[in-house]
């Protein structure tokens, strides 16, 4: 199999690399493309290095089978067709294509198949929060089915990149220093605060990311009944993602029959030890591929459940779900 | 007026000294209580020291006309009579008498006219959580009637006190230096991480913070009916809490009204331009008095608004809202 990773540089490029130097594919080619900051250094693949190519109009992907993209929406764009006309999937982590008719949009825990029938040859990875959300959502809407979700995210700086995530780690030395921390990645000092703000505003005073929340959900369940409205929230954690969610069912849904189906559904993993303080949070789980699930309780204020999730934001976030895209189509494709 | 702080030594005692010193009341004289850990230090009021005299059960509050009582639930059980027994009104801030039928709980801009009947001389002030919440809540209920608000908070380390703040500033200079950070205060490391667990678990799988600002909402707004469920979680954040609310009400309710609503309403500031990057955040708020509202729009889930508040929770969530339920009674008892 003749893998490509474009994007190799960036956060998720580098998790990517992992995940493949850890057999999660078999890879008998693997070439590495990145922008003209990051080609012409290599990286070590299976003890042999590997040099980045730049990625360029003149790129040829001929032979490749996949590629798995992570280099920026505007770069997906633009590369779409150089990477795919020779018969390459192109895994995209980007938003470029994801609420187009013709390219799947895919949690394969829940949507698999859909990877299979991409016209275009390129398949969209969903946004890390709304990834880890609708993994826990699958548990349930298949029996009860939602109707209604509400949900506050508290994401870590990752989402923005390794040099957000080094900007925080700059800002507590500032700050135990009594010296004041240098901003420029977030739009404000994210140490000792939140941000109610991810990506740019809408008309209707939503974010984009609340936005992907709300139109994701929709197509990856197949319903476009299902509500979505989401608060997204930066906090100053470094790589997994936290959402509080309430979800309202048609059925009357049952707290322990819940927590069943939670802890019987593909990738996700159920905490929920309260007493003995035990339940998701960030700074244990970061770096780890599951859904996690904990607080798991009745909507006292509604008709349906509440619960707590946390994921890593960069590996079922972005390159595993990209991943194990891939490790579908090998094996389901006819 | 004769004023007595109880609990002098801690983060809310100190407070209510700047509130003081301020001249939030007309204070002829200032007596200090406080544990034996604090008792016979002295702390400068108006440029003279005031020793901090012990609490005990030979303490005389003769002509003491209120007391500002922030030392912890046990300690105001333990020495509510002691406070009360001549005359003294006892303002609260523990949780240990907010439930009783025959003691008030009062946010001065709902429900000031129930601090004017109290029987027992107990005048309870709010969670924090809870506070800044109702005070947002009550621009809408007037008019809209509120039936459901879903609730996700984002609390500040002073929520648990000074030495937790410490801990916290503690934290980063550990992280920064590579070092492993001292975790003592909290249930696990606050730094780099939220934690989904503030108070007890009850049997509900909701924690007392969580039930706290479901009950003390619908006794404060006079609406048995009104029903909150919570998420209440702890973030690396100094002082001020936020909170993501949704609410849904009886009547339909617009978002420009509601925003204008939120605009008139008594001890609330809307920050609101998200385009320029406005909105209320923790580390912009701290120290300050108002309830801060921002993000309004539509619940695009539901019938109803979705909004996002901060408020210092040493000062309109504990402090402030004390002193003002004091002015209250001063200003319209008859």
């Amino acid at each position: 199999m003749n893998i490509a990773i474009v994007g190799a540089g960036g956060a998720v490029g580098r998790e990517f690399l992992k995940l493949l130097e850890g057999g999660a594919l078999p890879v008998d080619n693997l070439r590495l493309f990145g922008s003209e900051r990051s080609a012409g250094s290599a990286i070590p693949f299976r003890g042999k290095p590997v040099t980045i190519e730049l990625l360029s109009p003149e790129s040829d992907f001929s032979g490749v089978d996949f590629a798995l993209v992570s280099a920026g929406g505007s770069a997906s764009l633009q590369f779409a067709d150089v990477i795919t006309r020779h018969g390459t999937i192109m895994v995209d982590n980007s938003s470029a294509f994801r609420m187009d008719d013709d390219v799947p949009l895919v949690v394969p825990e829940i949507n698999g198949d859909d990877a299979l029938n991409a016209p275009r040859r390129i398949i969209a990875n969903p946004n890390c929060t709304t990834i880890q959300m609708v993994v826990a959502l699958n548990a349930l809407h298949r029996r009860w089915k939602i109707r209604r979700v509400h949900v506050a995210t508290y994401q870590a700086a990752s989402g923005a990149g390794a040099a957000a995530m080094q900007e925080l780690h700059d800002q507590y030395g500032a700050i135990s220093r009594g010296a004041t921390p240098h901003v420029e990645r977030f739009a404000h000092q994210l140490a000792n605060n939140v941000i109610p703000h991810i990506d740019v505003f809408g008309d209707n005073g939503y974010t984009r990311e609340e936005m992907k929340m709300h139109h994701e959900t929709k197509k990856i369940m197949h319903d476009p009944e299902l509500l979505v409205s989401a608060t997204c929230v930066r906090v100053p954690v470094m790589r997994a993602h936290s959402e509080a969610i309430w979800v309202e069912t048609e059925q009357p849904i049952d707290v322990a029959e819940a927590r069943k189906a939670f802890e019987e559904a593909p990738g996700v993993v159920v905490i929920d030890q309260p007493q003995a303080n035990r339940y998701p949070m960030p700074l244990d789980l970061a770096g780890t591929d599951p859904v996690f699930v904990g607080r798991i309780r009745r909507d006292i204020a509604g008709n349906g459940l509440s619960f707590w999730t946390v994921a890593d934001q960069i590996r079922k976030g972005a390159a595993l779900n990209a991943v194990q895209i891939v490790q579908y189509i090998i094996e389901h494709r006819g």
